[in-house]
């Protein structure tokens, strides 16, 4: 026989599944002995049967008759009494707390008697006929589906009748009269009256809840938040107590420690002769909590008590709601309650001093998110400030700075010591020395994955994009945003979490979590000028130290030079996954990968070639002398074609103008046949054509000329005492025949330089995997790799056919409104399908060779959920950008820790 | 006891992996009784040794000591003997044929002495030293890795003193001459003298045949055809036997069927005394087989008995070598014959009637391949033509016509009853009404998988593409080529098969395979002129109709009009398995479109659509009737964006001339109006961007036109007694949820029309799988689809990240090249990436719901191999153009039968 319904004192926290959060939190303060209104849950698993039914199974009726009667025992009330009638609350309490369904319903209970009873009871006869009122309203929207428009219509007539503005100025009276008119809309609107019966209150208000599980807004929700369709809701039933019978009565919230900044101690506010709704509403102000001890000492050691008892078996930092009813103490709630980032750290680390959890316990307090947070600069909250526009926070952190349009004014500003504001419609690569020089980056256009929010958490520099309200005019260096005209040169600040643009100068404040980090506990806690902030260093410091400890994971990080690298060291990176060589030939270097491109002789390509042999060894110098000693994936050069040339619409447009105007000679020739040139090497979608190794095997020189210049950095390092490290890495494989031709070019020219310096030189050569096909066939590749690597930003863009350059702003938008899409693929990995081919290819990889190092590079090395997906699959590294490095140290150490079943959120 | 070498009389023709297949033909032969020069075979197993161990294991010259002996004593000759030398070939024979290996060295034995020995034995001094030439340099170059170059100068210098052209010329002692010289090279080339030892000539050769396994030719060879790389090649080693030993000596080559045409009896060719090569190099004319009757009746006796139990024993068309030694037969070597397509039908059904094969051989006998060579038109062979240029073919057939540059001119030649030839560097879309209207296609541009290729092929309309000599000027409405200029309506023919572009008329000869297959075997017996025609008719309807009751794949065909349709049911379809809807708006139409793609505002579009409703219905109605009673699978639009879009640079070139001109008015700003729209439109990779299911979620009205259409077409049909049988198909479906919105606003509207004509209407709804992600994910999205069909065009696009746009010219050929690609993944399905993907969503959907009617629709679904992999994938049915409905039947029925094991080749 299934038990449909459970007494909170039946229960305990661990019934989640079963009872709901809400009712298990009540069911497990009901067994600590917490003085509890009392109570019953209605299970999930009758919500489950009713969804599957289609009706509320008749066996749950009989239990709730006879748990209403216990619960009529225990608070000595009674159900439609005409004393002193007893009132319910009907909740909703699933699994996960979740917006879009039933709330909670007040007030049950009353009906055109027992509203003068509550009157009075409370001895407040206004205040009864307002809870008769809600009641009418809440319960005639979400259990009888009224408009509830056609409520506040009525109740807006009669405030401008009676000539007030706020809903306490209206009068018992005018309570009454509305009373009527809400019940008269129920009627004309179901075609039945109000409910009078108590008990039919109840049990309509039980079925709504069951069914709002299964609204759209409620799917949608499930969706986005990835809880599963089936788990249902339960109900929680509970007798109303009343914190405004007078003096000693009242009600609270409180927190077993300070949410904000960690603060070890008691916090709340407390409302003397007042209802829990009062204190939501804010039109009176609330006490400090402590103020409690003086109005009723007994209550207020009962409530030290309760928390200290709740925050001692939660082993966390409790949140607690409460109401005091004629000098009696009635705990209402309680959960582990939400905090601030530094606030998570500082808790964390105090409960493993007071001995109540361990390290590891700690580890799964705090998240990578969190640490993120507390690593970028902020604006001072009480800085003044002129709000002029609000796009997308695409990468956190505050910049201020004097605004430029281009590369050029850009760099010119920064080198005369300004901070800098790049502002663009939308950024390309081209734009790359711009944001380099940038303290933050502006874009009118674009999403938060576009390439200026993207490039941006890369460098772990602030922006802000899609900022639609800004009219970008880069001809004339000027913005308009409204009545301003914002030109080159004027400051603006911008918030790159909140997405706020200011004009004008606005205060930063540093962080002190970001300096430990880049220098270390020392030289952070020297500096830091107060308690609260050496205590948040020494937490993240712990935490971090303890994440190194337990986690499987290595973590590198992406860079492309030195500079990069060393930054990425500082912040603990232990070997460079990613070195995207193509990066070391933007800007000027430009014009000589465009030459190789366009070489029309092999003597003309070799000649372009020939220059970038030193460059490339000084850069390969540079990079691996930051990283001496550990792993440095260099990836052979992969330069989207398109990127290299000219733009073929500005070449047509220049020549046909040219020819217009009857120009002639050898630049419009030369431009006819750049044009030519060009068009003829125009893909219609570059990012599925002549890239990464294809560009390598059909322009062999360019492959060699790299792998020449690696070797011969080694050897050079090597004859200076040093101990480079470099992995040769080959983009776009698709067939393991191509790395097959790469390898066997490599190992000649490796050998070449070897020979000629008289030492023995052995490269590691591996891949990326980044074409679905790569993955699924890694066991013949794993015959040549001896690593690969996952380039999970491609991977999802030709698993899910998304070019990232189109989708983000054509329909990732709309995809989000529906819920196609929980979150940007590119932003969080897609465990299903491109996860799949990681799992596929890790497990293909392995069988031909078990020891096959694997790895992943790209954004999702360094997102938190991304990265125990990695650490499951088996992953040997991820490779994140250098800001991302301590957010993917905490995460690798939390995914070992990690407790929470795999796929149930 | 490893045994590493059999005397052919160990052997049999089951032996293949061990013997290879020459070997195991001449054991076969032996085993028969049948006359073969005694020899024997070093096993492919002896091959793997060397390779593995870097020399030949020592047993193997042990055992061929052994043996030799034993051939000494079977032929009574002696190696290196004065009088009666005994000579040997030494072969390669690996498992497959395999061009790239070393083949073979002929007259090994000769050496200074018994060059003397031939001479008196043969009776001729200049063929003995002529032997002694050809040994030395064919030793030299194969065996002691010479260059051939060296030799060929000093024969030609040698012809150029002698004051001759040809080899045969020289003397006796010009020969003598030049093996001196020859014999100097081997020394100056090897450091050593030519060897004089026979057994040494045949141990070196021996080693030289197995390290050829490896040369890179031959592993590009193994490559390209996939034979394993490790199972190495055998070595047969034969007595050579002389056919120039005076009149009763000679050599001859015949099949027991011709091979041409299929006629059942006796074939071939001899040539009395006189050697091998010298039928080869025809330099004497050969006598037919039956003169041989004449010259020698007990001979050829024994040759007709021979063949007759070779054809017995092998049950098919053999192809034999033979020699006559002074009146005594010997047999060279046997095999399967190549035939010609319409032999290869014909010699088929013969065997069956002769009860030699059954039926499900005979359809082993016979290729889809074949089938497809027989549907097309061919040139009269004896026609005069004058080349002009060759392209690649294509598409098979052969065309003549008007040369038409554009879709009008093409429209109206053949309105005029003109057959046209387009001509264009190279299709797109929009080429379409131009390409219906010609009877062939020409394209300067693009290879075996661009636009033209796939879309004639699609139509089963000639093509030649590629043809780079011809410069195409549409501008002037010119084909220049060398010195012709061939201007509109001049006449072209085309060879879709050759490749071949001729200047004027050339005599077509009609297929009567194809009028079987549109007209049916009544009409196309009635209307053949000859007995061959007619046996050919029998012989593929006989075949078709028996693998239509073996095959357990459906065949559909992909047809998006009602004409299309009825055609492909003509041929045999059994019902639409993709009609693209987009092509339904080619034309006139695609104005609505954009409209509906460029509207500002939601009444713009939805009047744009309602224009669409009528003519919707008409198309569907129009497919339906023609499919009546069979399944139709109708896509939901998937337009490539900008095909339905101006192009941007054409725009932004006009917008930017007439700004130039100072042009000013409406139409100026309507032009730059458009081309800002379609700027904010414009996709970096529209491959990847906003198409299918994504269009039609983001511009709802686009589905929801098309399903309402179908649903009245449907209607309407029914109320006039029809059958229609429509299913509603998804494109680009990446996640289920898309499925499940599409599904529901499907299924309201369907039940809005079925409400208001009173019906019942239950359409079923499915969506393409062409993307990895729906394959990976497809027990999910079975929950909603009730069918699948794999688009493994898109798939293979994303699966390799392939843009077929673009890589096709840009890298193709140097991927066939250099072995990274055997075939282009668009024409024969990738099985190990694409093919992966495929086992998986079809095994993954299938675990959802088992009934699960998967197929497959697009290019592969008429490829022979990759038909075959969709039969072992499980696949319910297959869907093709309509021209390879028959190509497709026929293969879906040999994948029943065929009994190769999968993967060895």
């Amino acid at each position: 026989m299934i038990q449909y319904v459970h007494m909170f004192s039946d229960g305990d926290r661990d019934q989640k599944d079963l009872l709901g959060g809400k009712g298990a939190n009540l069911a497990e303060m009901v067994k600590l002995g917490l003085p509890v209104p009392p109570g019953f849950t209605i299970t999930t698993e009758a919500c489950r049967a009713y969804l599957s039914e289609g009706r509320v199974p008749p066996e749950v009726r009989v239990e709730v008759t006879q748990r209403l009667r216990d619960v009529e025992d225990l608070i000595g009330r009674t159900l439609g009494d005409s004393e002193e009638p007893l009132l319910l609350s009907v909740r909703s309490g699933a699994k996960f707390s979740m917006p879009g369904m039933m709330d909670t319903v007040l007030n049950v209970g009353l009906n055109d008697d027992t509203v003068h009873s509550l009157a009075s009871f409370s001895g407040d006869e206004r205040f009864a006929w307002d809870s008769y009122r809600r009641l009418i309203q809440m319960f005639g929207k979400t259990v009888l589906d009224v408009d509830s428009e056609k409520f506040s219509d009525v109740l807006d007539r009669h405030k401008e009748e009676a000539g007030v503005t706020a809903d306490v100025d209206l009068t018992a009276d005018h309570l009454k009269q509305i009373v009527a008119e809400y019940k008269q809309i129920v009627l004309d609107d179901t075609g039945s009256p109000f409910p009078q019966t108590p008990r039919r209150q109840v049990d309509l208000a039980i079925e709504a809840v069951f069914r709002s599980w299964n609204t759209e807004r409620a799917s949608l929700y499930r969706r986005r938040e990835r809880i599963p369709d089936d788990l249902g809701t339960a109900v929680n039933v509970q007798a109303m107590v009343f914190g405004n019978l007078g003096d000693t009565s009242g009600t609270g919230v409180c927190f077993t420690r300070d949410p904000s900044s960690g603060h070890s101690g008691i916090y709340g506010d407390y409302l003397p002769n007042a209802q829990g709704e009062d204190v939501v509403a804010g039109i009176r102000n609330t006490l400090a909590l402590t103020d409690l001890e003086d109005r009723d000492p007994n209550v207020y050691r009962e409530l030290r008590t309760a928390m200290r008892r709740l925050e001692t078996h939660y082993r966390d930092l409790c949140d607690i709601e409460f109401t005091v009813e004629r000098g009696k103490l009635w705990m209402l709630q309680t959960r582990v309650g939400k905090r601030t980032a530094g606030a998570a750290f500082r808790v964390a680390t105090q409960l493993v001093d007071e001995d109540l959890i361990t390290m590891d316990e700690a580890l799964e307090r705090v998240t990578g998110e969190q640490l993120n947070q507390l690593l970028f600069p902020q604006f001072d909250r009480d800085a003044d400030r002129s709000l002029i526009a609000v796009g997308m926070g695409a990468s956190p952190g505050a910049a201020v700075g004097r605004v430029a349009f281009d590369n050029a004014s850009a760099e010119a500003a920064q080198a005369a010591g300004n901070s800098v504001i790049l502002v663009r419609r939308e950024t390309s690569p081209e734009d790359l020395p711009g944001m380099i020089a940038a303290a933050g980056v502006l874009t009118a256009r674009g999403g938060k994955t576009s390439h200026a929010a993207v490039v941006a958490r890369g460098m772990g520099k602030c922006a802000v994009v899609g900022a639609e309200d800004l009219v970008v005019d880069v001809a004339r260096k000027q913005i308009r945003v409204g009545e301003h005209v914002i030109s080159e040169g004027d400051t603006l600040a911008i918030d790159g979490k909140t997405g706020e643009v200011f004009l004008g100068d606005v205060h930063v404040v540093d962080s002190p979590v970001m300096t430990y980090i880049s220098e270390g506990v020392d030289a952070a806690l020297a500096i830091a000028d107060d308690e609260e902030t050496k205590e948040l260093i020494d937490a993240v410091h712990r935490l971090l130290t303890h994440a190194d400890t337990r986690r499987h994971l290595q973590v590198r990080a992406n860079a492309d030079s030195g500079e990069d690298a060393q930054r990425a060291r500082d912040r603990g990176a232990e070997g460079i996954g990613l070195c995207r060589t193509e990066h070391q030939f933007l800007g000027e270097r430009r014009q000589q990968i465009e030459r190789v491109v366009l070489a029309e002789t092999d003597e003309q390509r070799d000649d372009a070639l020939a220059e970038l042999l030193q460059p490339q060894v000084e850069d390969f110098v540079s990079l691996l002398t930051a990283m001496d000693g550990l792993p440095t994936t260099i990836r052979l050069i992969d330069p989207p074609l398109h990127e290299f040339l000219p733009d073929l619409t500005d070449l047509t447009v220049k020549v046909a103008l040219a020819e217009e105007r009857g120009e002639t000679g050898e630049e419009i020739d030369r431009a006819r046949e750049l044009r030519d040139a060009v068009r003829s090497m125009h893909e219609a979608n570059p990012m599925l054509g002549l890239r990464g190794v294809r560009l390598g095997l059909k322009i062999p020189g360019l492959f060699a000329l790299q792998i020449r210049a690696i070797a011969e950095a080694v050897v050079r390092l090597r004859e200076e005492g040093k101990d480079p490290q470099p992995e040769i890495m080959v983009p776009l494989i698709g067939s393991n025949r191509e790395l097959v031709i790469v390898r066997a070019q490599a190992e000649k020219i490796i050998g070449e330089v070897a020979e000629a310096h008289n030492q023995s030189l052995d490269l590691p050569i591996g891949c990326m995997i980044e074409l679905p096909r790569a993955a699924l066939t890694a066991n013949r590749i794993a015959q040549t790799a001896e690593f690969i690597s996952f380039g999970t930003n491609d991977l999802t863009q030709t698993t899910w056919g998304f070019s990232r350059d189109d989708v983000e702003t054509a329909f990732f938008p709309k995809y989000l409104e529906n819920g196609v899409l929980t979150i940007s693929p590119f932003e969080t990995l897609d465990a299903l399908g491109v996860g799949e081919l990681v799992r596929i290819g890790v497990e293909k990889g392995r069988e031909t060779n078990p020891d096959l190092k694997a790895g992943v590079c790209g954004e999702h090395g360094g997102d938190p959920e991304s990265i125990h997906f990695f650490h499951n699959a088996g992953l040997d590294y991820v490779s994140c950008s250098p800001f991302r490095v301590p957010v993917a140290r905490l995460e690798a150490g939390r995914a070992v820790v990690f407790t929470d079943e795999v796929g149930t959120k």
